[in-house]
């Protein structure tokens, strides 16, 4: 792709498809927008739209703002002729259907969404090999893998994905329950989504990046580790067989890995974004994670190594969890409860169609739910998945 | 190469020259020894001439030890048909014409002498380049930074090489003039040879390492900058015009960056090679270089920046110095004073021819000597370059 390469951002209106149209904005003989699409924020979608002028959008809601622009169904945005590259910064399994229509279309897609590829890693990545698709990750720990796996020709033999520890990293075990949804929002290092950062204070969403590193770069489980750095200034690393380890570092800002997926296999120099001053950081911690501090890792790891369609219901009964936490309707502990409780309960599929992952997905939050406000550990979920083989 | 690359290790009973036999030893069937050279210590060399059994041999002194083996001349080993690869790892201007030799027979040089590449490092890249030879950098640092450039499209903004800081890196600034040998030989980190040991001391060898990225990576001196940093499991870094870094880490032992010089552009897996326990590394800690409290290596770095023969001077005046410091005949913050003083006497030539470059040498040795030993601050060297354009 010699000229300006076409861009659509599906999710424009979310924390990462935001921090996408900046770097978009700042690189205008590089990058163009061709097509926005939003969900419930209507009217950051419309201010969006006026300023940029896509030839196509999506919403969820109705809009009479246009601009010249066409509505199109995001799945056909996705594919279409006109774009070079899809941006999936939708959050949950919305982005499910987006990234696999881009992939069958052969497009390059850059996937911030974490739900796409551990509810269904191996359909996205079978659709990415044959169609001759690129998957160009955004989150900031799979971006500094995929740059330090860079120019190597042997395959590395560990995996250190970093993790800030979130809020409660050192906080007195006892004391988790009576985290207040206001605690938990206040992450550390990363500004983020709220579903992004309860699951942070999780570390859900280290257990889901491993799923999704398992994907992205073909890689066992049990060689991929994790390691507390509450600097956030190592974004990851990659040991090779001969000891040598490589990291990736810079100042936790979203818009370099945005960036990098955009200019891959180029680097482009953007005054915007912020330089590391050696001045400032006096020393880079490391130690590794203590799993039986967060239930949820350890099972969002659990489910990765099953497989089947447990990740589809790892991700769904999450996400009802900290839902309902985040309204206060169950306490921080009660999440990993309520996610170990609901995959307790599911009968797994190995080697699931897409129809029956999304089913599964449909189950769990049923059951979750139902764990989550019938007061009672020991009730059962009834609803089995729709589909079976 | 496809089969087992044949090696010649000049300077083989040097601290470098061993572990490179290590490497080699554990790995009979990637990398063959075809040829060993030493120099003062004989009986070394004939223990590895009985134990390996090379085709070629040299040394200065008489043996009467060959095993079959030939005694051929440095130059004709480093340039013989036979030899794949050649690890130049003698020190001071010893390695210069081997390397020479090696670079017009369009050898792969894996070069760990650092004066070569400081006193002639225009000469010696541009031979390179001419002979379509390929230089394979050693030390850590420039390992590291080569590792990390890897796969990269577009030109680095900085480097930033690491320094453990030497033993003195705290040290009351006051007290530096009644330093030991003994306490500058004990180095925090690395086991070397006593020459590197003490220029680790006085920072003279992070200047000299400067000097050598300049000329490895072709980058200017103003983008390389030093970054003190005591544990030396970061060997260096890289710094893209995205504001990204790579770094390079390892446990500080020298066998990993010759064993990546001789197995690049693959990796090959050792058991006898160390690896990174995060259990025990808490922390990495991180500082910019004060210059001021290290003489010697704001001279390196000066000398390298109006480059011509002044590299050289620097080299041959601080070789003498360390010396007369390690038999007790000067303080420890002579060696910079000394330096200092031989270069402010040297009429500098630029574009120097090799004859040029080795008279510098011949002169600085003679004016340094004369300065340290003649008690005089102000003292002349008479003697000027012997021969001039």
């Amino acid at each position: 792709m010699g000229g300006v390469k076409r861009i659509a951002v599906l999710g424009s209106t979310g924390s990462i498809g935001r921090q996408a149209l900046d770097v978009i904005r700042a690189l205008p003989d590089k990058l163009e927008i061709v097509a926005l699409t939003g969900n419930k924020n209507l009217k950051l979608l419309e201010e969006q739209i006026k300023e940029l002028r896509p030839k196509m959008f999506c919403s969820s809601a109705k809009s009479d703002v246009s601009c010249g622009g066409q509505f199109l169904p995001v799945e056909e945005i996705a594919s279409h002729p006109e774009v070079d590259l899809v941006i999936v910064a939708t959050v949950g399994k919305a982005g499910l259907s987006a990234t696999l229509a881009a992939l069958r279309a052969s497009k390059a897609v850059a996937l911030a969404n974490k739900e796409a590829l551990v509810m269904a890693g191996e359909i996205i990545v079978r659709e990415a090999s044959i169609h001759h698709a690129q998957i160009l990750p955004i989150d900031s720990e799979h971006s500094a893998i995929w740059q330090c796996l860079q120019g190597e020709e042997t395959n590395p033999q560990r995996l250190f994905l970093t993790a800030s520890g979130g809020p409660f990293y050192q906080y007195p075990q006892a004391q988790l329950a009576e985290v207040t949804p206001e605690q938990a929002l206040r992450h550390p290092v990363w500004k983020m989504g709220k579903k992004v950062t309860i699951d942070s204070a999780t570390l859900m969403n280290k257990g889901l990046e491993v799923i999704e590193a398992h994907w992205l770069f073909s890689f066992p489980f049990d060689s991929i580790e994790i390691l507390i750095h509450p600097q956030s200034i190592v974004h990851s690393m990659v040991e090779f067989m001969d000891g040598s380890l490589k990291a990736q570092l810079s100042w936790p800002d979203m818009r370099l890995p945005i960036q990098y997926a955009l200019s891959y296999p180029q680097r482009w120099s953007n005054p915007g974004l912020p330089q590391i001053d050696w001045n400032k950081i006096k020393s880079l911690d490391f130690e590794p994670v203590d799993y039986d501090r967060f239930p949820c890792l350890k099972l969002a790891v659990e489910a990765g190594k099953s497989g089947g369609t447990y990740p589809a219901v790892l991700c769904a009964a999450d996400e009802v969890a900290v839902e309902l936490f985040i309204s206060r309707r169950i306490s921080f502990t009660d999440i990993a409860r309520i996610v170990q409780e609901t995959l307790e309960q599911h009968p797994n599929i190995s080697r699931p169609s897409l129809e029956e992952i999304l089913a599964a997905d449909n189950w769990a939050r049923e059951c979750a739910t139902r764990l989550s406000l019938g007061n009672s550990r020991k009730q059962e979920c009834r609803h089995k998945p729709a589909t079976k083989r």
